[in-house]
């Protein structure tokens, strides 16, 4: 098979054709791909904010404006690798539980085929249905990029699913290891001073955003090396962990976080990790301003396409 | 007990202090009110683009420019009824059956209480739960503005609830008499040849926008009152049967739409009806310019307000 | 002297070199002109929204997009008479009373020098320190565009001066003859049931936009006609007295309103009265949407423009 | 071949996958297909405001919430018709000349596989080498909804090419029979007396916005089929003929022009004419608000697509 | 008394219900209060772009985000103390005078009960009669976090009063010690080379924003607290001493300033002070950008109420 | 001759009147200047998303907010020399040769003069042909801040003029001294590893913005002025050097970038330089957010100014 490659933009103008992820083309069958690029446009367990249903046609409009080649590396995943768009996984609007079935269904068979899947949210919630299906044999090992841990319990009298609690119930189903679980920028008010207390009871290690800018990012990458080793790892970006000055469309800013470069060196010098999977989530572009998170969003897919595909 | 009146704009500027549905004072004991408004911020039901759960809170902002007495009866509803906000109604943004039960569970006291409901949505799947209490002993009357009938079966695989369908629920649950429902507005493409036919075979009467201007107001307020006589009515305002260039803050705008001021002119011939309720919903607040359509929103909540009141 | 010209949009293109209105030179000589037009960056009197104070430099952005000949008359006002941009007239942010009288002095200058203002606002206070100069010797007929009277007695306590009071006070320093005064346009809410009564004691003619739709624009001309005769005559127009759809950038909007082809239409058809100087109030761009309000107003001027100076 | 159709939005909603014009299939396959919709991402030709090259782009991605059946005829051209998006037409973005001959060898393909094409601009300029492709033969009837003609001679000291200029150039070419072209919506003000003089003495007939309010839209309807009968004819609709309102993303708004339903109505009414092509042009999302005229832009797209089909 | 706290975001979501500042009840019995939270709607004082009267609204809009313990301390003011929202006090749009009289009017009563004050403006002048009621014994220390002294002399030829002068006035009538005085962020250009002069004279100590990053926090805050030792101090923060990127809704943008976070780390570490009230000003929801302004003086807000209670 | 003053707003409010670059009065005759600001309102080589050609508008609009002392070296550059606004260049927007013509004639003019331009693009190809006639002479040496090189070879299929490929074009003409240019800021990906390798292999210095971070400012400037010594030197500022979160409003956004506050400190450490002009490019308005890429490139442009002329 031919090498797929994105559109070239000194071809066909950057503001042309259709728009999908990295204007790569649309590619139904796994299995002529190595990696791939899914939409997951859901928002259904959002607690205050929606919109993040309307990330993944966004984040391919934005997605345009991203070259092929790394700047660090100048090297490219697509020649290293066959990576595609494989358009939207399947969803309901008006049902959550449905919805959580329809992505674990959807994403055993990305597992079956043995293509690495880079997800595009959708809120939060959707990270707990793909880990359903890619650790549905063993935990693995998770690196989370946020402002909150979302491993709350329950919200509204009882009820377990929302933005807010699907690593709670990961851990719960044993798909994480909480050893192996670093969450890196978490910030802002607490609804209960016992708020964290239950993640750092499972060994969860927590690197707030205070203690990221106290101890620095080789140190910070330092923790998550010597955390993770080799183990088959997540990795998890929900964009409100960078400042919402820069990445306004989200459903829950928190002020007072991590610059986008910062993030962009931080995903970088993990590329020696061993990552069977990532998502960027939380991409809301209802709350955007002239789709500049949408191109925060592309722009953080793209560095942590190079960094599990080590082409960074 | 003394008159309940708005804040006034004349001591306290109208962006001064907090925001409540035209300046009214909270209260929330229902006995001492005669008519209440209620917000009601949940849009779980939304099946494109959602955000009409912030709508309360925006058109309480924005209401603080509606002044107290009527253009054109120099009325006021407030010198012949006690009104007042009464906050929003318990919901649940993560689980659709919860919130509907809540909704219904609230309205059950409104409805116990006697007070008169002007509900402020929320898409427009929160008029099945309210007439769920309105409409429990018997089926009411029921006008709807609206550029679609929302009277569709079912959603991405059998799901009967959602903001396209509460309609149809309501008349398989006896809630709505259909020989005494009116729908004026409807326009925009269809998913099907055969969208209309199950309304038309209940016998609902579909006043579409091109039969609207067809026919003038005053025609189609014929047809209505022909249609509804003195029945028990409830009175379902859905902004976008207002044209989106008037009201762009909304899930599912349909353009080439009613003015706001035709809008407003056919509440305000309606005042001889014998309204049990009303609502105006899916006002989406991010999808909206500038608060406008909360002013729109707004300003239609005053004129619904003076129409049931018969104050204009 | 030759003849002064706006600048031609075929050479120049229109986005660029500096704004002015309708791209008009900066004279500052009146001698040399027949008409002028000013800005009066002040909102000082405003009661709610403010802003207008930036309206004159965003009319001025906007106007490039005005070419020079009347589309019905296909005459220009720049063949028959000199008339240029005379910059702003001086004001007082942070003082109220100051400003009045800045105004009023720089109008005498104006009324010496014959020439004839075309003013753009500022709030609508504005209106009566121009009429103290344009009105000294004798009181003047009046047409007001506008979706309030304006003519409310006191605000805050006992407050004389604010955008909601200017012609109570022209009519009480008998600067505008009541009986030769037309408001066209009122509409919204009122504050009080007695609201209209003083004005119409005094003798105004009302034509509320309710009014408006129902005898049609050549009977609304005719009864100004018939009131106004050749009186001598100003024209102040609000552009709140348009939908606040077309023109929302303003500080007080009130929906329904008179379409801004409407408006057109009612400012060419005044062109046989005897006008002595007009303007354009309450554009107040950072409550506008993509400087639309701004084109309204610079459109609007130039309607007025034109037909003061009978070339339409 | 079996019937190509759209997504279907109630198992895909409509915020899901790729954006493609009304949810068709990519087919770039000519002979598959009776109608084809084709981007032209290109405004090389703007004098003014520019941005109409990212018109495809967001036409498509605001074409999602256009459904399948037309509302007066409950008819579809996908029941009728082989249409689907053929993706974007080669374009250089610095390049006039360039531009111009790479569509028109583009046309020249679509009219050899004899599929009618429906084109999405991109500036006004792209008609003339889309019609140096149709109407390479024999000169075509026109209709253009525009509010100007389009037919200026030379702009910045005599450059032939802008989108001011197709239409003089077209007739020059003896593409367009200028006895059967009829041009409706002019208004604004012009350049110069002379201005339209031009255009008369080559037989255009000229329905300008007063005209058309004046004459009611019948007439105007009457009018356009009395010149053109059964002549092969191009649809040429320039969103500025929309007022700027309904329609702000545009280069070169002049407000105080027709409703989108009023065009619609108009558009619909063509329908025994016999149509070779068309197309919409002067969506300029950079000068949208919340992708409004996108919306409007779709709309009459799909209105224009059911025209074309006799599908309405 | 019970404790008062605000609602409950896991019970009612953070989108439902009134606005109030950090969802506090309203609680006008100062008596009850320890610390209360009060609205200064007023912008009277303003040089430039107007707007911060809306300030208080939109703050109360955006403070729903805002938890209810600190994440660095665990700990929650409302633990601690009874504090509530204290609606807005009264003011005057049309009258200066009027509105700084009124203001001390408010805040003497607030002294009088003892309870301390967290104000949000309103522009920069509200700080001014404030101090007249918080020192009229004696003068107080003061820390202004601000990108310009606003301790300019007159303008606009002899006007004392603005929001560029308030701190002038203050000294000059012996409400600030200017030996305990220090201003933190100061940059931008200057009118006049003198500009500074007076401010060092009287003993003002001056961190710009350059000596800021020069000297570092740490260092900053130790020459406060040498300053300041345990003198009653005040504390304003002008929001445009953040960087404009951060908060855009302002009337007096300076380019290149502190960040959110770096001015949150600031208010924690001034925690051992004796402060007798506090207020956040200048921010302009007109000019602000989805109203992140607004969230960033609810965050800001939120750590001065951590700081004056000793609970960060 | 008396100095040229900028308009006193303290006066003459900020908001008010005509709106120049720094609120300079126009003057055409360069024999009166020692520094002309020139606006070059073109951007006919943008290959992605334009509106520059709205930039020297916009920016003029902007910098009334700009103030005349320096507050490092509290001098001002009107102090000292005699500078104004001279307009904006001739230009054509349809075609690319003539545009460059003119600017080049244009310059040649400035150059004879002996005036130093500081120019506001306008996309980077605007740099051409100022290169063209200030290096007509003599090659120069250059500073260029940009995220990217602009020394691409062709697009589009062997088009050699874009705002991509103006500086490959300076040293191919000998304007440049390639070992005398150095680059500052370039990051973001690439479309090809030999990206690169043209500029390197001339002897281009770049300095990343990786490397800027991790050589840091002082070391940067030392390469630079080791690097250029007392020649003459040409400054070319690409806002998209900045973070975009800062500077929205451009075609080529790259996130992650350096600072405002570190574009200023780099900009006033070059002051002892030999520059003989500068210019700021590719601020698009029509992309831009509450045109804080205005403020932003009004800034930058008075702190160039400031540098050029010793009086930072």
């Amino acid at each position: 098979m031919t090498q797929i490659k994105p559109l070239a933009s000194q071809t066909t103008p950057r503001f042309a054709d259709i728009a999908t992820f990295f204007r790569l083309p649309i590619i139904k069958d796994l299995n002529k791909l190595d990696y791939c690029i899914c939409g997951i446009p859901w928002d259904g367990g959002t607690t205050n904010r929606p919109g993040a249903r309307h990330g993944p046609r966004e984040i391919r409009n934005a997605s345009s404006l991203i070259r092929t080649y790394h700047p660090s590396s100048l090297k490219s995943p697509y020649d290293k690798f066959q990576i595609a768009d494989i358009g939207d996984c399947p969803i309901n609007p008006v049902d959550l539980e449905d919805s959580i079935k329809k992505v674990t269904k959807f994403y055993n068979k990305i597992v079956e085929s043995k293509t690495i899947p880079l997800s595009i949210g959708g809120d939060h919630l959707v990270s707990l249905p793909i880990l359903r299906a890619l650790a549905k044999d063993k935990p693995v090992g998770m690196i989370q990029f946020d402002s909150h841990s979302d491993t709350w319990d329950t919200y509204f009298g009882g009820f377990k699913y929302t933005h807010g609690t699907p690593f709670r119930r990961a851990i719960e189903e044993n798909l994480i290891d909480p050893k192996k679980y670093v969450i890196v920028g978490l910030r802002g008010g607490l609804y209960d001073p016992d708020d964290l207390t239950w993640a750092i009871e499972q060994g969860i290690t927590i690197i707030s955003t205070d203690k990221f800018y106290e101890i620095g990012i080789e140190e910070t990458i330092k923790i998550i090396k010597n955390t993770l080793g080799d183990t088959s790892t997540y990795f998890t970006f929900d964009i409100d962990g960078i400042d919402p000055t820069f990445a306004p469309g989200t459903g829950t800013p928190e002020v007072g976080g991590i610059t986008v470069r910062e993030a962009q060196l931080f995903i970088r010098k993990l590329n020696s990790l061993n990552f069977i999977g990532a998502d960027v989530v939380e991409v809301s572009p209802p709350f955007d301003i002239n789709n500049m998170t949408s191109l925060v969003g592309a722009t953080i897919a793209f560095e942590i396409l190079c960094t599990i595909t080590k082409t960074n």
